[in-house]
């Protein structure tokens, strides 16, 4: 598997495993040092509270996700893509379902193991239709 | 000069040159083929563009920016920072000042004559004060 083929994957994995609430696999898509970036909020910093905030949400609010992947650049031990998402929260009480979509832009870093995950990601999803 | 120092001057001269105005020496300092993405919006592709909006912009208002460069990894001929910004954009028609602040998540790239260069840049800033 070439480093854009393993990547890729990578995405697919994230989606998959999201869609299913299938946390403990999200986040060995990560690194232990990763950082989310959204608009208007402080930022994430590390696995462990990507992981409290998911577990916080996964009885609440179901995702339902689409992605287009519009450019992959790989150099050496890091990486970058460019992402068209549009995101579907659904909440479990039944209350009425929120859209949101946009770019993220997220860095990639491969281990010395070989593997390749997440450690940046800026998400600048917003609930007004973006192309 | 490191690579690392080459990527602060790089930053450094980008608010001293946006804030004199001095758009020439701007675009020195991205890639041709750069891309901006901000929420809400569709990206801004490649230099030519990125100068044209800021032409149109010139005369109508001046921007004041403040920074702090959260964190700055250099991997080969890719590095990418995480930066807190403060932007203040003061119309030069009297009207009011806009205050907007938050992070940027930056990617550059060494060229092949050893120079970085901004390629992607993801702003996250808003109006509303974060931290």
């Amino acid at each position: 598997m070439t480093d854009e083929q393993a990547i890729r994957t990578l995405i697919a994995d994230w989606h998959r495993f999201t869609a299913a609430g299938d946390l403990a696999n999200v986040l060995r898509l990560m690194s232990e040092d990763v950082v989310f970036l959204t608009p208007g909020h402080p930022p994430i910093q590390g696995r462990e509270t990507f992981a409290q905030l998911s577990a916080g949400m996964a009885n609440r609010v179901r995702f339902e996700s689409t992605y287009q992947i519009e450019e992959l650049h790989v150099a050496g031990t890091l990486a970058f893509t460019r992402t068209f998402l549009t995101v579907t929260s659904v909440p479990t009480d039944g209350s009425a379902p929120t859209h949101r979509s946009g770019r993220t832009l997220s860095i990639f870093q491969k281990e010395s193991d070989g593997a390749w995950v997440l450690i940046r990601d800026a998400n600048m999803l917003s609930v007004d239709p973006v192309r």
